[in-house]
């Protein structure tokens, strides 16, 4: 970073040979968090983790982040203290300095991220690279932030120290790196809409269809399956890779799991099929990612 | 652009020997803009002619704008359209391409907006480079965009076409890339909070003083001496030049005006004194933009 937060821009410097990767990710409050369930520090947290998440899915080297913040007067300034105390100790952790932003009034708490990367200059991986034939494979476990969720609608309290993938979930830089730097990856997207709607993005985006096996989801302890295939924010990533690719069974400690593959297009079908436990194969509808009820067009 | 909307990040290419601006701006319904006074096309407008005019006074070209907006189910889609309308319709006559965003619910309207930028390797125009001596410039005429604010809150109704300083105001980014080429400005900022908000800032930033003519201001036919040293958002740029500098009386048809000169800084005074008409000297104290009656801390 060049020039940080005091001028009318930030300016940074790209290394030379890389290209600038830019995502950004709107939070409002009691749409993407609740204070009665969230603590400040959670918030600031997730706002943030979401971003990397983006950054982590196309393989990328986070460069800086951006905070535009609106509050009410009312909010008390423990809550804003607390929030950026658990956004500063995510951008700490992953080296991204907070080169500037904006505040404004506004009744609902309102934190949009703006996340800066960089990748070298050809083998970002993207949605669309996926081709028939390829496996579908997933990082981690799936559904635990949304168990944690229901847990909560259900009027439950629920402990931000036990339920860290929910209230601290963790971007996946290191295994996006990996994925790039060893060309395993053909196509990858972060879990942040849950698999069924980022799948579709996927086959949607590669002119592909996919096949994915009930039976193989790595489904978080304490979640369904259910929740494990329509769930999101677990900050988890799916991507694909060549059949003969020599796929580790970790990266950075956490388990890589195949859990289907890619098959060529066939019109008129829903681009995403499961095969159940007793081996009917169904259509899975992208039901998505439902934030507090309300269904949210977001990409 | 090599990968705009449609992945988990858009994907952008510096030009080799460029350095990236950034910035961002957060309008928020009722306090940067009311549906009852603003015209949606004029909110869109506005939104991202705050991020360009930011642009602008770094001496930058805009790469592209990414766009965050939160609205209420209940808004009528036709608001966004148009907003939409008038933020791409300035959009295109900049160049710049729309490379991504996110979307939410949200109670109040909100709309951040993110300008990426470049400029040349080293000589970006920042707001810590004036120095003793040298002399203060404006472009165009101020207070225009406040004036028409003072009737809109008088009550009266005030129409899009006959104020386009307010609704459409003009980011100068031919400007500031000339007096950057021509190595003209030593600092520049632009003056969305007022002058006397946004000279205090230079004043910070470069350690000096300054002291500015009442009689000097060119203040717009319809406004006040008043709301043209604290009135913001006309997008005009204040900068600083070098004693000796053949500064032109207009730089692409927006007239060039000396207001004043800088000064070492003493410390104990207030960084920005004003000569009144009758030849008193006496501070200009930052009384700054306020947003609809909310003082708002905002870069």
């Amino acid at each position: 970073m060049i020039r940080g937060i005091g001028d009318d821009c930030a300016i940074l410097q790209v290394p030379q040979g890389r290209q600038l990767l830019a995502t950004t990710d709107l939070c409002v409050e009691n749409v993407h968090f609740r204070r009665k369930w969230h603590p400040a520090r959670s918030a600031g947290h997730r706002c943030l983790a979401r971003g990397l998440s983006d950054i982590a899915a196309m393989g990328g080297d986070p460069l800086a982040c951006f905070l535009s913040l609106g509050v009410s007067q009312e909010l008390p300034q423990g809550w804003v203290d607390e929030f950026l105390r658990g956004f500063l100790d995510l951008a700490r952790r992953y080296r991204v300095p907070l080169a500037g932003g904006d505040t404004s009034a506004a009744q609902q708490i309102t934190a949009d991220i703006l996340l800066l990367g960089t990748i070298p200059s050809n083998p970002a991986v993207l949605r669309s690279g996926a081709r028939p034939g390829e496996q579908i494979f997933v990082t981690g476990k799936l559904g635990g932030s949304a168990a944690v969720l229901k847990r909560l609608y259900a009027g439950e309290k629920v402990g931000s120290g036990a339920a860290r993938n929910h209230f601290y979930p963790e971007p996946r830089l290191e295994i996006g790196r990996q994925l790039r730097q060893a060309k395993l990856a053909t196509a990858m997207i972060d879990l942040s809409d849950g698999l069924s709607v980022d799948l579709a993005h996927v086959c949607r985006e590669s002119r592909v269809s996919a096949l994915i096996e009930a039976s193989a989801i790595p489904v978080a302890s304490s979640a369904t399956l259910d929740l494990g295939l329509h769930g999101g924010e677990d900050c988890e990533l799916m991507f694909t890779a060549r059949p003969g690719a020599k796929m580790p069974g970790r990266i950075a400690g956490v388990p890589i799991t195949l859990i289907g593959k890619i098959e060529s297009r066939s019109s008129g079908r829903f681009p995403v099929q499961i095969r159940d436990k007793q081996g009917h194969i169904k259509t899975l509808e992208a039901r998505g990612w439902q934030h507090f009820g309300k269904n949210i067009t977001s990409r």
